[in-house]
């Protein structure tokens, strides 16, 4: 198939697939969701992937009416039935169907599955990046993988506009993270990323690159950066499931990092091999 | 018939209703709503909650592809074939349907309208009521009134589990408003209410009482207030166009206001008025 969409047990093609307009998605946005590609058919750090569903579920009160295992079985199924050498593979759990009403603890369903999978591209891990900064007007829950994404749809709107690739946001002078990826700078071969607190993500792709770091030997400082410690990086990148690990040249049409590839390289090399290793392709 | 529901033209029993799995409320809460209630038939300031949707699509970029006396039509005749006194109309314009992409320059439908009405209760608006107190994390666009509502729904879910009937917000020491009402106090003889910036949302039930105020000659003070001072206000009530006016009598357990009925009553009771004669009932 070309691609395949999942709603609570049916199966349709993505743009056939019908939903009920009392899922709370529809009226609040009120689930979570998870994302990653599968290459070969094998989907990358699959289990992360799955445990971070569960969490942010439970940090907003659903309790997914699935096992973890059944879950993996059920989106494995959907992935071997869509032909792709790249696949982006999405799923949501939302708190359920019922007449709109903000509180819930009156009658609705159990909580509803949502899945799709579908060929996707991922960037070219060899480029160099433009980038746009934007004020970080989001919710303080950016910790949560929640459907609550309209300052994020924004932001990656204006980044499109501006003919460049992401945005990345700041509050105040503080870089916090883009709209659909982490963002980390090198410093006199350091890592410097922003702490997981409620301002970001905590990315997958960002805690493997934190391991690396580790067995590599790159130091790694968890503390937040400013925007001038940002423009006067060694380098800038941004990371996330999709995007992998993708270098910044230009922020807001002034050139930045591209002064320490060797760091760069060693982190985008072993995570690449990471993934070839995984997706059976080393 | 009990409920209706629309979708771009197609019309359904609510519980019946379906739509396509990717319309972007689905994935990103895309869009913006309106609500209001329908006495007697008749939806209570109908052009200013028309008004407000266009308004707040045009925050968020979206173009209502329907002129504004056809969305009253539209809604008029979903008014006309539910039965009940008094009916929940509610209205949401999404960014239309397409693959997920945050970005929306790419190919997609044309915003999607939605809609429907089922029967409804008003608060009493001669009760006296109880509310909570919360931190308000919620993202610095409240005064757009969009379907991001996640924090909004864990507020009045948590209100609920309280036995309560709104939580209020704060940011530090300033109240905001309310979950899905504004908040205002009354001192000496003065109604004052937070002013209308990106904190909260600018309600048609919060402009009507402004008017009443200016009619009535009650003076009022369009600044934020303290929690320190809602708590030690002569009267505290809450605003929306489904709630009305809701004098509060205890906030965390500790009694508040219920010092200057007259006042408070003054408001209600022409607020009262003004609605019984739009809808016909005077």
């Amino acid at each position: 198939m070309k691609n395949i969409a999942y709603y609570n047990g049916r199966v349709a093609p993505l743009d056939e697939m019908m939903v009920p307009m009392n899922d709370r998605a529809c009226y609040f946005g009120d689930g979570v969701y998870d994302a990653t590609c599968a290459v070969n058919h094998v989907p990358m750090a699959f289990d992360d992937h799955i445990d971070r569903i569960y969490r942010s579920a439970k940090l907003i009160d659903i309790d997914i009416p699935m096992e973890k295992d059944e879950m993996k079985r059920m989106l494995m199924s959907l992935i071997e039935q869509v032909e792709g050498d790249c696949l982006f593979v999405y799923w949501q759990v939302t708190r359920g169907v019922g007449m709109r009403s903000h509180a819930y603890s009156g009658a609705q369903s159990k909580p509803s599955i949502w899945a799709f999978v579908r060929p996707c591209s991922m960037r070219d891990p060899y480029g160099a990046y433009r980038c746009i900064t934007m004020d970080d007007t989001r919710f303080l829950h950016c910790n949560i993988k929640t459907i609550n994404l309209l300052p994020a749809v924004i932001a990656n709107q204006r980044a499109e506009e501006a003919g460049c690739d992401e945005t990345i946001f700041h509050r105040g002078d503080r870089v916090t993270e883009c709209s659909h990826s982490n963002v980390h700078i090198i410093k006199d071969g350091v890592l410097r990323t922003a702490p997981c607190d409620n301002l970001i993500l905590p990315g997958i792709t960002r805690a493997h690159i934190l391991n690396i770091c580790a067995k590599a030997g790159i130091p790694v400082v968890e503390e937040p950066f400013t925007l001038e410690e940002m423009m006067a990086a060694d380098e800038v990148f941004f990371s996330s499931s999709s995007a992998l690990t993708c270098r910044v040249r230009e922020i807001d049409g002034k050139p930045v990092g591209m002064k320490d590839e060797a760091t760069f390289a060693r982190i985008r090399d072993a995570y690449q091999q990471e993934l070839r290793a995984e997706c059976g392709l080393a």
